[in-house]
């Protein structure tokens, strides 16, 4: 690396795009990034890709130093991609033809904001940069609702997203104690269990739903959980259940994955936007006599809804897209920004520069200690973890409901 | 009816109870009826029946002058019933066995918050005071997401779940421009499609969704709905689609009836709780070759959803629960309170007294001037319609995107 002056010379233009599924704050990344970059000289223009790396083959890109500051904080606190998103992972040929576009518009700077699979991508153009000898910075934004990017205590997007299945547990909950029965819900959550994790934040008083919680980190055994369900009904005379879209048996075959047909191009199994995993659950639990039992499926309202954002997690994805223009513009050729919590007792996170390649490629799991033995709940370090990145939930009461006597 | 001071003479106990499915401001009802009873001394003891007629059938009744008005103001802004709901229409066997046990409680107000069902199930319970000479009073306190009570222009608990719906096409509108596709959102609705159309106060920008709207107002022809969704799709490369669960074929036959079981004792099919319909419509269009096909199903969220409540619906709510009680102690016997809109430019309410067998049995239907012609969408008259019940929703942006030039 260059002395801190001489790095900072490094003159040219700066393209950012966004990938993956959208989530409510990854505006906030882009906008926190774009102003970033107004502050400093060596980034001339400022472009957005359209649509990822498809926009940048296509030469789809939209000149963002024509956007007001006021505009561009209100698309901050829009969800979903405001340059639009893709789900294409760059093929070597792909690449190939990358580089004589950027070294075209000049781009010397360029943030691409996703997950594990678009620090991948942003490790592989900066392979290629380094190939072609072209001066080059970049930095991968995280984002995912999953909460799955390894080197993060916790990721842009996964604050709102757990928010949300939070909220939805507790309107759930009280729905489900004022009409009693068995209530299935799934949770997005490809490989992780973070969010459906998060319907247990929904408890506030006793007995209260989510009771039983499954994750894609513990094999789900079909007899066991219809056995957990029956045993709370039978207790409670109801019971409300937290899902992951995920879950798979233990051969590892995921239980939806037989009734699905689309795969994306990174391989990965479209989950989401089918009800099929919440009726198979739900048939399971029919088929012991129990009659009424419902399944929801959340879907793309968990990583969309406007309004139920966690002021932690907007904040902090503003930041994640401003340092990341920091560190190319004084100090690091590349990395991806990582948010890490620092120890003691008041919740604090701190924003750090990691390589590329600790960020791409593997995802990260729930650890042990955030399941409960019988794998069919969240613990209460789970609770600590996740709380201060929610933030505060709607305040909801219970009728004291003295009993009146009964008259003879 | 006797003359305003010898109508005021009534004493007695009262009860209240909740039916049907829950709204997010069902309890606003219950409070305002609860605190407006505290204001008369004719009104004694206030008991609530817990899970309806099932509850005063079994004699479950709770002490609600034992609650605290700041703990009643928090259950108040608590979605689903507090008391618990039920889905039972009493058989004449319960008739016969509710008259001595109103008695033996000196019950002599009575309030019903719920559906048509329940107008039906407070009429049949007046009918039976009246053949047995008991001097008593009871108000149905009109709810229903569904917005279907016949004497309304609107019914409480419409307007927070119309919010829910639009705020989640707002969401939804932007995830699928991000990733573009065909996205179909199952939204509930029996027999009326207002909540579905409430989808349409999505729309901010030109082109965003819902770009077509099925409700069950109009026969739902599969062939006329795959070439609408092919239509939008070619146009604008993306399709975002609200869909009634109630819609029925030409013959009446409900397209998800032929996949459910369930029927409850009023006679109405379940379609909620299910990802059926949505997987059936998904499916169709795939069939063209269109590949990226989402179906989510909106569920319980639409009904119970903490945090997004519209000002509006929940002090009407509130208001048609106090003004049950102070007809039913000043100047009825008995009816149900209707929310009617005055004429003029600005939007305003009153609240009236209507005949129970106005209200009970049939549902009322989107008008036909809320219905394009096309049968695909709603009207401006609809938008104008519901926007001030909704209220408020989360501003959004759009970058300006100003393409850049491509270079040669």
């Amino acid at each position: 690396m260059a002395s801190k002056s001489k790095f900072e010379t490094l003159k040219g233009n700066m393209l950012i795009a966004q990938s993956g599924g959208p989530t409510v704050v990854i505006n906030q990344s882009l906008v926190g990034a774009v102003l970033e970059a107004r502050k400093h000289k060596g980034i001339q223009k400022v472009y957005g890709a359209l649509h990822g790396i498809k926009g940048i083959l296509n030469e789809d890109f939209v000149d963002l130093g024509k956007e007001t500051v006021g505009n561009l904080n209100l698309v901050a606190q829009t969800p979903s991609s405001a340059l639009g998103s893709v789900r294409k992972k760059p093929t070597p040929e792909d690449c190939a033809k990358l580089f004589p576009i950027l070294q075209k518009y000049n781009i010397r700077y360029f943030f691409y904001i996703g997950g594990n699979d678009s620090a991948e991508t942003t490790n592989i153009v900066y392979q290629e940069a380094l190939k072609a000898n072209f001066a080059f910075r970049c930095f991968h934004i995280c984002k995912t609702i999953d909460n799955d990017l390894r080197q993060n205590d916790h990721t842009p997007g996964f604050g709102s997203a757990a928010k949300f299945v939070a909220q939805a547990f507790m309107g759930d909950n009280l729905d489900n104690r004022s009409l009693p029965g068995v209530k299935i819900n799934v949770v997005m959550g490809r490989h992780a269990g973070f969010l459906t994790g998060a319907s247990a934040l929904a408890r506030v008083f006793p007995n209260d739903g989510p009771h039983l919680v499954y994750l894609p980190e513990r094999p789900f055994i079909m007899e066991k959980f219809v056995a957990d369900v029956k045993g709370v009904y039978e207790k409670l005379g109801r019971c409300v259940v937290a899902v992951s879209e995920g879950i798979a048996d233990e051969s590892g075959t995921s239980i939806i994955a037989k009734h699905v047909k689309e795969v994306d191009s990174h391989g990965n199994i479209q989950l989401s936007g089918s009800g099929a995993l919440g009726d198979i659950l739900a048939d399971a639990i029919r088929a012991t006599g129990i009659t009424r039992v419902r399944a929801d499926t959340f879907g793309y309202l968990q990583r969309s809804f406007p309004g139920v954002t966690s002021e932690v997690d907007a904040k902090e994805a503003r930041a994640v897209g401003s340092t990341a223009v920091k560190f190319a513009v004084k100090s690091h050729e590349n990395g991806s920004v990582a948010i890490q919590r620092k120890k003691g007792k008041a919740y604090k996170v701190e924003f750090v520069r990691v390589p590329l390649e600790s960020v791409a490629k593997e995802t990260r799991h729930m650890p042990d200690e955030f399941i409960t033995p019988a794998a069919n709940d969240v613990t209460k370090a789970f609770i600590d973890y996740a709380r201060p990145i929610v933030g505060k939930l709607p305040a909801v009461g219970r009728l004291k409901a003295v009993a009146v006597k009964k008259k003879g």
